[in-house]
């Protein structure tokens, strides 16, 4: 299969074909409503991607048909201006506000009669949930559902992942010790964006967030650690970069363990293990296998070498309207690998004084395999710059 | 009283103190211990900022003795880096992960025993309520206490204010028509992170966010639409100015109404009566007051001019380790004003085809009444450019 990139919102009818297959998945389940307030499940059904704070925005799904959704009076100009597709708007006053005009006061007009369940979130705030009342039972049906990306989505995946390649390889191209994480922004990281409102100008910036930042091999062991603001790379290494992207409303990632001038001799062995273990996960990586088993057999490589202290996370996670969700390469995830999912492949190692050990791909599996998204060198030869 | 701006990391004292401060109110509301999941919650009793994702970070506060922060295994170096004060670390495997290793696993082991209340927040994601269990209370209990600041978070935030004071100043310096969101970001944007830096090398950076905007007429009308990345300021006006930021850690916000060139006939009127409600809020604003009178009272004047049509949204809001957050001086807000809060101030109108009016000033309330902590010109003549 080969996807079509595209940088075009979604049209209507992508919009109602989303809706439509939720709506399905919800007959199915016998669910009379979905509640929804996650940014990103919002953003996938209506397009619009929120300014976070604490006044709610609450998209109401009935089992048939137009949702409601539910925003503060304040917002109501450009939440109309960015929605695509049929949805009923409600508003309420301000938050808070006088009894009659609040949030609250609105949920349970837009909830049906009768006694069917109310699906809602795992994450959904406690006081929405209440508010809805006795009828809510937790499900991740949406996340399974968005979990299958359309044509049209891939080709967006696909247009983020090549931007965030080309970006990537210019970090590669430039990379020497010293180069630090504020000229990486300000070089790498603004040509990105320059691409991005290029192919764009009217891009949503509630949808687009760009990190392309590095951890040499004093802080490579920490993988969320970038505290250090003056982070520069250095000689040998580990360094690692870790680019991941929301790109107008699609996610990408890419990541890789590079070394600048010499590779440390303790660095070679890490390195081999990692690359082996993603190998695996590329291979196992397609539909029927189960995404527990992936990340299992991955695991069982680094504990093979006996890096068992080293390991820190699971081997990779979803990407479609944000750039890291489920479902998650994962013991313990025990769902099945399908076609149009998409993925990052990231097994790592990680060694106090040492540095850690990772590449991370952004893929999607199809009927017949995988294909990966995202482009880069891999070898231990190409990555020693 | 004379606030000392200080932009110093807290120390284990302070951290102390709030600890205290809390347990105390529980002790006096009768929770067996308080479990937190709000990012904001969480930086103010730890000093970590999260790196926000999928996976939980939650806090677990007794009413007596050290607090439990439950993290994934992969964060906790920086975790334990950036923490101050007195905190037990408890880690789980992953997320997802196999039965016995994961998050919810841990969280019964870190309740106390007995029958005490189990306090938590209105926004705590339902399925963290759910593995807690069926002894937990909604309660505003941190908000509350959040709510009145240290003079030490006084200092910070007052620090805060003056940056973005001086960045405001600037953009008023360089304001003129064709004048670009790209390039206010480029200068007046870039200048303010560049003083923060230099003052601490080692901010942090998931508690830093600057957003240095503006609006022109023709989308000042619509409060937070900021989707046109290349707004520029036109000649007339009303133009208007949202700086609103985290800084290292404490927030701030300065906002101004302003022309250029000459004044519109039509908004002479809307500036004059947002002008009156300003000076209301200023002057109600003070302890011993209750936020929902003050905030009817500056809607009393716009409903006086009949422009009850114009409004969108309260008065101000609470100012601290976000730059965004309760109390609300809004009706429907039923607290009493109390020393050493602080607020936004910024009643506003605003009218499709002319445009938006309001200033946003942010202050503290003292014994003797309010401090303004940023500034700036705010009459109609000085705002003319």
């Amino acid at each position: 299969m080969t996807v079509i990139e595209t940088n075009a919102k979604p049209t209507v009818e992508e919009m109602g074909h989303r809706l439509a297959r939720l709506q399905a998945g919800m007959a199915r389940a016998g669910y009379g409503a979905y509640v929804l307030a996650d940014p990103s499940n919002v953003l996938w059904l209506t397009n619009f991607a929120n300014y976070v704070h604490e006044r709610p925005f609450i998209l109401v799904v009935p089992v048939k048909g137009q949702p409601a959704f539910l925003v503060p009076r304040l917002e109501l100009d450009h939440v109309e201006h960015r929605t695509i597709g049929a949805v009923d708007f409600v508003t309420y006053a301000e938050f808070p506000t006088v009894e009659g005009k609040r949030w609250n006061d609105r949920i349970a007009g837009l909830l049906p009669k009768g006694p069917g369940k109310i699906a809602v979130e795992a994450t959904l705030p406690l006081m929405v949930a209440n508010a809805v009342g006795d009828r809510t039972q937790i499900t991740g049906l949406i996340d399974d559902i968005r979990a299958i990306k359309s044509d049209y989505e891939l080709g967006r995946i696909a247009y983020a992942c090549r931007l965030l390649s080309e970006a990537h390889d210019a970090l590669l191209a430039m990379a020497r010790p010293g180069l630090s994480q504020s000229e990486i922004d300000g070089t790498v990281g603004k040509t990105l964006f320059g691409a991005l409102v290029t192919d764009d100008p009217n891009l949503n910036p509630f949808a687009t967030s760009i990190h392309t930042m590095i951890q040499n091999a004093d802080a490579s062991h920490d993988p969320h650690n970038f505290s250090d603001l003056d982070m520069k790379l250095k000689e040998g290494g580990p360094n690692l970069s870790v680019f991941n992207a929301l790109l107008n409303g699609y996610g990408a990632e890419i990541e890789r363990t590079f070394f600048l001038g010499q590779v440390p001799e303790a660095a070679r062995k890490p390195f081999d293990v990692m690359m082996e273990a993603r190998q695996c996960v590329f291979e196992m990586t397609k539909p029927g296998a189960i995404m527990s088993d992936v990340d299992r057999a991955s695991n069982d490589i680094f504990r093979k070498y006996r890096f068992e202290d080293a390991m820190r996370h699971r081997a990779g996670h979803g990407m479609g309207v944000t750039s890291h969700e489920g479902p998650f390469l994962a013991e313990g995830e025990e769902k099945e690998i399908r076609p149009g999912m998409v993925f990052t492949i990231e097994p790592g190692i990680y060694f106090p004084g040492l540095g850690g050990f990772r590449h991370s791909d952004t893929v999607m599996t199809t009927e017949s395999g995988l294909v990966q998204l995202t482009r880069g060198p891999d070898t231990l030869e190409a990555l020693t710059l």
